[in-house]
Order: structure tokens, then C-alpha cells, then sequence
């Protein structure tokens, strides 16, 4: 019994560890870019190295735990999203909260991040992502308000081009322009005028399970 | 007179030497990134390392050059835009033929190009390119086929948004799948239905003169 307890006491201990070296990741990598160092993410953390590197022996390891959290919570944000009222201002609200995180995320833009982004230890958090987003789509265009022509896969990526304008090389530009990019994507999704979208909208599963090629 | 003349041969040598080192570039990074030696763009050129320092002392010199020529190639395609009899031909023939090199320049992307594109050194050509984009903007809208609340400088970051799409980690997505994007960002700048973008376009000057801030 005592030895059930300790043992449980431990397994929360870890988990306590976890959750702090990803948040401290998080931080670190935001404020420095990618290049930042492991030892400076176990100082922030309060933990030593070599319980970092026991828990994510390479920095892919650390990197796809952050985009885990942000797949659930971009999974939560389109949940709350599908209780709009209004289901066009659910595709806005939730393309706006997208985009402001990608935009606030610059630091850790890099080829690492896609690498990490597309790995198939992920493809759930993806096709939850992926699913939810459909369901925000196929109901703006039940209620009339989006074109027909466009799949949940469509919003993920405008989203990212649209998050990619923050990371324009003039210096002087207001951090939320995009916003006004957003905006004009927003009214091309409208149904009125639409014109004719080639190619066809990319498929699920390229985006689920893209290591497979 | 012999003199002169040897000049003036000497002087047109360097100017091919000049434009074969910036063609051997422009492939030799497009091919593997602005990581490549200069030794290979040296070889690629068919000059000696020396030449190649001596033209370009440092590799911005050299990404400079290249971005010079494409401003050059955009004012031609901005130029030719503006004969289209149709204004919105002109608008959609001008951003998808931006988009398309921007998508087959991938090897150049990075933060080098970046601080490049935004040297002092091009401010003349990249206000030759915002002149011609504004041009293309006011014709489609005294047409009536284009949003009031748009300008030049917006055509040019929806350009580099649409163009980010060819960046996605995804392998399997066709390398134009771009176009499906540009034809909402078109369907977003026609009149009809246009909501109020906020905020306001970025203004001329911070385009021209990035470094000053």
C-alpha cells in the first residue's frame, strides 16, 4: 500500500516535470528561436539536464510536445467555436485565434517546426484538429454564409499564409496586419461572387498522415 | 584609341563576368539553399573564387544582385499587366505570376533573403515595383472591380502570403496548390460584399525605406 502510494506519488512527480519542461520550452523557444540552448530550457524549468534529456532525448522530442499543446488547444478553441450562435462567426473567431497564436509564435518558426509539425506521432491531434475544423465549415455552409467549394484542410492552410505575413522582413510594420489579410481572406470564403477554385481542396489525409507518401 | 578601346572591352567583359556570377547564383541557390559555397557558384559561373570576391565580397552582395534582378523581372510583369485591356485580367495575371516565381524559390527563402530584401540599396526598385502594383490597384478600381479600401502595398504582402503556401511540411500537397488560395485572396479584393478591413493599409514608405525606422 505504501509502496502503491509512493509509487503513485512518483508517477506524478514526472508528469509535474513534464509539464514544466514543456512550458519552459515554450517560453525559451518563443524568446530565442529554435537554436535556444537545452540548458537554458532546464534552468527556466527548474529541473537538471539529465531529467530533460530522460524525457525527450532529442529536441524534435521537445518540439513536437509543444505542437501537441497547441493542437489541443486549437482542437478546443474550434470546439468552443461550434457553439457560436452564429456559425459564420464561428470560422471568423476561430481563423482570428489561429492566426494571432501562429503570429505571436515566430520564434519558433523554423525548419524544425515543420519537420516536427508533420509527424506521425501526431496524426490524431491533427485529424482531431482536421475533424473539428470540418465541422465548423460544413455548418457556415449549411446555414448559406461560406462558398461550397471549400473543405476543413482550406482553413488550416489560408491560416497559415495569412500568420506567415508576420514574419515579413519590414521592421516598422504594425504587429496585427495581418488581421487586414485575414479580413479579405475572410470575404473571399463569402459565397456571393465565388469563383471557380482550381486545383480541388487537398486531401485529408495528405495532412493526417504525410509521412506516407 | 587602342587604349580606349581596350577599355571599353575590359568593361564589357566585367559586366558578363557580373551577370554570369548572378545567373550561376540564382540556380546554384535555388538548387540547395543559401547554404551553397561559393566555390560551387564560382565553378557553376565558370570564375575563379577571386573574381567572384572581388564582385561580391559577401554573400548579401550576391543575394542582393538576385533580388535586384527579380524587381527588375516584376516591374517588366507589373509593366505588361497594365496593357491587359481587361483591369482584373491585369490584377490576376500580375499576383499569379508573382506567386509563381515566389513558389519556385523556395532554395532562397531564409532570413539572409529576408535582411536583403530590405536593403537601402534597393530602395529605387522596390518603389518601382510599389509604382506599377499601385497603377494596377487604381485601374481595376476606377473599373469598379476592385475593393475601394485596397493599395499597391496589400497586393504585394498577399502575394508573399499565397506564395508561403509552396512552404508547408506536408510532401504529398501539389506544388500548385497556391493558385486555390490566390483565387480566394481574388475573390476577396472584388467589391461585392466587402467587409472593413482594419487596420489600415501599411503605408508606401515603410516598404521603400524599411530601415528606417
Amino acid at each position: 500500500m505504501a509502496a502503491a502510494e509512493s509509487a503513485t506519488a512518483l508517477r506524478a512527480d514526472a508528469a509535474r516535470n513534464r509539464e514544466r519542461i514543456v512550458a519552459a520550452a515554450t517560453e525559451v523557444f518563443a524568446e530565442r528561436g529554435l537554436e535556444a540552448s537545452t540548458a537554458e530550457i532546464a534552468a527556466r524549468a527548474g529541473v537538471g539536464e539529465a531529467t530533460l534529456f530522460r524525457r525527450f532525448p532529442t529536441k524534435d522530442d521537445l518540439i513536437t510536445a509543444i505542437i501537441a499543446v497547441q493542437f489541443e488547444q486549437s482542437a478546443e478553441l474550434a470546439s468552443s467555436c461550434l457553439e457560436e450562435e452564429d456559425p459564420w462567426r464561428g470560422v471568423e473567431r476561430f481563423l482570428s485565434g489561429m492566426a494571432e497564436r501562429a503570429a505571436d509564435d515566430h520564434g519558433m518558426s523554423g525548419a524544425a517546426k515543420e519537420r516536427c509539425m508533420a509527424s506521425p506521432a501526431l496524426a490524431d491531434a491533427r485529424g482531431r484538429v482536421l475533424d473539428l475544423t470540418s465541422q465548423l465549415v460544413r455548418r457556415a455552409q449549411k446555414a448559406g454564409v461560406m462558398r461550397e467549394d471549400v473543405a476543413g484542410q482550406d482553413l488550416m492552410f489560408l491560416m497559415a499564409a495569412v500568420a506567415s505575413l508576420g514574419e515579413l522582413p519590414f521592421p516598422g510594420l504594425r504587429a496585427d496586419l495581418w488581421k487586414r489579410y485575414l479580413g479579405i481572406v475572410l470575404d473571399g470564403l463569402r459565397p456571393d461572387g465565388a469563383s471557380k477554385l482550381r486545383p480541388g481542396a487537398p486531401s485529408r489525409k495528405l495532412i493526417e498522415f504525410p509521412e506516407v507518401e
